[in-house]
C-alpha cells in the first residue's frame, strides 16, 4: 500500500488495510465457518473441530456445510445415495482426460476437467444438486488421471464404499484397509472448511458476479495451487526426505534457519498458536505410521525450538500441511496427489460459500490505489 | 454485513466495508489504470482513454500494460511477431476443442481450453512471455471453437493480420473490411483494462497464492462470465430487438421502468457520470452500422431520461455494454461472442495485473464476520 497518489478529486480516501493483502478486512458474512487464530479454535457450524475429527464421516460434514445441520441417519443415506450417482464421467469428459499430456500437474488436470465438465453441462444460478455432482466427481476426476499416466484404465465406482474409501479404490485397485479410510476421512472432515481463505474467497468473488459453480470452482482450485496457499504440502515431504535420519535433525534445521531457508510447514497468516487441524492429523498421522511419526515428531519438535530461539516473537507454529504430508502418505497417495486431495475436502467448503454467497450477494468490488503517473501527453506511433 | 456476532475473544473488530461487497476498500496499488467514477475518466498509466481509443492499436496498449510505456515502431513490431508465433494449437488443446459440446457457452469453452493449454505447458513464476502467449492465443481458441460448432474447420492464422483483423478472419474465412478491423480494434483498446473490476481482482487473488498465470486467469474469465460483471452485453441486444421500432421504444421502456424490469445497459459500480468508453463505442458504433444506431440511440436517450424521471438521484448512466453490443454486431459477432471478445480485449490487462501482483506480492486473505452459532453439542449420527 505505497505511495499513493494525491487524491484529486475531492472525495474521501478509501479505507485502506493496516498491512495489504486485505489482512483484518471483513470481505462477507459466513455461518459456515469460525477461525479463531489467537486460540487456535476452528468451529464448523458451531461444531468444534476436534468433536468432529474422529467421529464424523466427510459425508456428514458436507450436509452440515451445505444443509446447516448434521443428517440423521436416513438423510445421511440419501446424500450418500447422490454421491453414488454422481460418480460417473461421460464420453466427453473421458475424452478430455485422456488428451491431456500424462505429465500435468494433477491440479491443473483437476481445474481442466472440472471446467470441461461444466462445459454444456451446467448453467443457471448455483444449487446444493449442482454442489453435490461437483464434490462427488472431484476423486473420479483425480483418480482417473493418476490411472491413465500409469498407463492403466480408470477404474468404475464402487456405490457400496464411501467417500474415502471410493477415492482409495480408484486410485489402487483395492478394496483399501479399514485403517487407511478412516484416516483419510478424517483428513477430509479436517480441511473442509476455513473462513474466509484465498481459494474460498475467490470462489466467493467469482460467484458474487452472478457466474455458475463450475467457473467459481475452477477458479477456487486455481488459488489453492500456489503455495502460499494449498500447493506445499509435498514439500514438507522433500523436507523430511532430506533429513533422513532423526541424528540428522538438529543440524539440518539450525542450518536451513541460519542461512535464511523456509521450513516447510510451520507459520499461518491467522494462526497465532498450534493449528487445532495439526493437533489432530499429528494423532492420526502417529496411527497410521507410527514408523515415520517418530522423524516427523522430532522434527516438529526441534523446529518449534529453534525457530523460537532464532526468530523470537514471530510466532510460528506446526501448520495445518506439516501432518498433512505424513497422513497422506502414509495412505499411499504420491506426493503431487496432496495439494488436490485438499481439494477433495475443501470443495465441500467453496461450494457451501458459493451457495451462500448468492443467497444474500453483493457483486464483490473493491478499489485500487493508482500509483502511476495522471497525465502523459500522448506521441502517435509514427513520432515515438 | 449483517448481525455480526459478539467479539468473544477480547480483539479489536475489524474494519467492515461501508456497504458489503468491498466498497471503498483499497485492495492494491496498481500502475496501471485509474478510474474516476465521478468524473467519467480512465487512464491507463498516464494516458486518457480518448487520447488512445482510435489512435492507437490493441497491440500498443498491451505493449503499455505489459512493459510500461508505449511501443516505438521496431517494438511494436516486434510484439507483433511474437503475437503472430504464439497463434498455434497443439493437437492435445484441438482434440479438447472437438471433444466439447457443441451446444457449450462460448465462455465455458474459453476457460476450458485456456486451462488445457496450461496443463502440462506453463508452470512457474508468471512471464511476460506466458503473459503473449496466452493474449495470442484467446482468440484462437475462440474462432476455432466458433468454427467447429458450425460445422466448419478451423483456419491456420494469418501472421500478416494484426490482432483484430486475424480474430474476424478466423471467425469468418474472409480477410475482413478495415472499417471492420478498426472499430474491433477500437473496442479492445477500450476494454483492456479498468481498475480493480471483479475479475481482475479474481486474477490477482489467485496470482497473490503463488499460482501461475494459466489458473489466474482461467479464474478471471469464470468471473467475467458473471451477468453482474461482463456477462450482460448480448441482453443488450435482446433488448434492442424486442423494442424493435424508434416509435415503440418510450411506451416499452416506460412499461419496463414501472414494472421493475431491469433496463440493460444502464448503470454502474463505480462510473455515477457517463462512462467514458460509452462515450467512444458510441461513436464507433454510429460509424459502423448508422442504421442501426438510430433505434440504439433513440433508446439510450429515452432510457436516461425516464430513469431520472422514475427514479431521480440514482445517477443510472449509460455503460460499457450498451455500445459495445451494438459494435460488436456490426462487425459480424454473434451475441454470445460479445463477452469472450471482452475477454479477449482484458486478458490483456489480467496477465499485467498478475505480473504487477506477483512483482511485490503478499497472499490476499480477508476475514469474515462468523454469523453461526459458537457452540453446538455434538451428537454422534446413530442418535440424531
Amino acid at each position: 500500500m505505497s505511495m499513493p497518489t494525491p487524491e484529486t478529486n475531492g472525495t474521501v480516501a478509501a479505507p485502506r488495510p493496516r498491512k495489504g493483502g486485505l489482512e483484518g478486512i471483513v470481505a462477507a458474512t459466513t455461518a459456515l465457518s469460525k477461525v479463531e487464530g489467537t486460540e487456535g479454535r476452528l468451529i464448523y457450524r458451531g461444531y468444534n473441530i476436534h468433536d468432529l475429527a474422529r467421529t464424523t464421516s466427510f459425508e456428514e460434514v458436507a450436509h452440515l456445510l451445505w444443509y446447516g445441520y448434521l443428517p440423521n441417519q436416513a438423510q445421511l443415506a440419501d446424500l450418500r445415495a447422490q454421491l453414488a450417482q454422481q460418480r460417473s464421467l461421460s464420453p466427453s469428459v473421458m475424452h478430455v482426460l485422456r488428451d491431456l499430456p500424462t505429465h500435468a500437474e494433477p491440479m491443473d488436470v483437476l481445474r481442466t476437467v472440472a471446467s470441461a465438465w461444466g462445459a454444456g453441462t451446467i448453467t443457471g444460478k448455483p444449487t446444493v444438486e449442482q454442489a453435490i455432482a461437483l464434490t462427488a466427481r472431484f476423486p473420479v476426476f483425480l483418480a482417473a488421471f493418476h490411472r491413465l499416466r500409469n498407463k492403466q484404465e480408470p477404474l468404475e465406482s464402487r456405490p457400496e464404499l464411501g467417500h474415502a474409501a471410493n477415492y482409495l479404490y480408484l486410485l489402487t485397485d483395492n478394496i483399501p484397509e479399514q485403517q487407511h479410510v478412516q484416516a483419510l476421512d478424517a483428513y477430509l472432515v479436517l480441511l473442509a472448511d476455513h473462513g474466509m481463505n484465498a481459494s474460498t474467497f475467490t470462489a466467493r468473488v467469482v460467484a458474487s458476479t452472478e457466474s455458475d459453480i463450475v467457473s467459481a470452482t475452477v477458479a477456487a482450485v486455481g488459488a489453492l495451487k500456489g503455495p502460499l496457499h494449498g500447493g506445499a504440502p509435498s514439500k514438507v515431504q522433500d523436507m523430511l526426505n532430506a533429513i533422513g535420519t532423526v541424528e540428522n535433525a538438529e543440524p539440518w534445521i539450525r542450518h536451513a534457519i541460519t542461512s535464511g531457508e523456509r521450513l516447510m510447514g510451520f507459520g499461518h497468516r491467522v494462526y497465532k498458536t498450534y493449528d487445532p487441524r495439526a493437533e489432530e492429523l499429528r494423532e492420526l498421522a502417529r496411527l497410521a505410521d507410527p514408523q515415520a511419526f517418530v522423524l516427523a515428531h522430532r522434527v516438529e519438535e526441534l523446529a518449534l525450538t529453534l525457530l523460537e530461539e532464532e526468530k523470537p516473537g514471530r510466532r510460528l507454529y506446526t501448520n495445518v500441511e506439516f501432518y498433512s504430508a505424513a497422513l497422506l502418505a502414509s495412505v499411499g497417495l504420491s506426493g503431487d496427489l496432496f495439494t488436490p486431495t485438499f481439494a477433495v475436502s475443501r470443495v465441500a467448503g467453496w461450494t457451501a460459500h458459493i451457495l451462500e454467497q448468492i443467497g444474500n450477494n453483493r457483486l464483490i468490488r473493491p478499489e485500487a490505489d493508482y500509483t502511476g503517473p495522471m497525465s502523459v501527453p500522448f506521441v502517435p506511433v509514427s513520432k515515438r
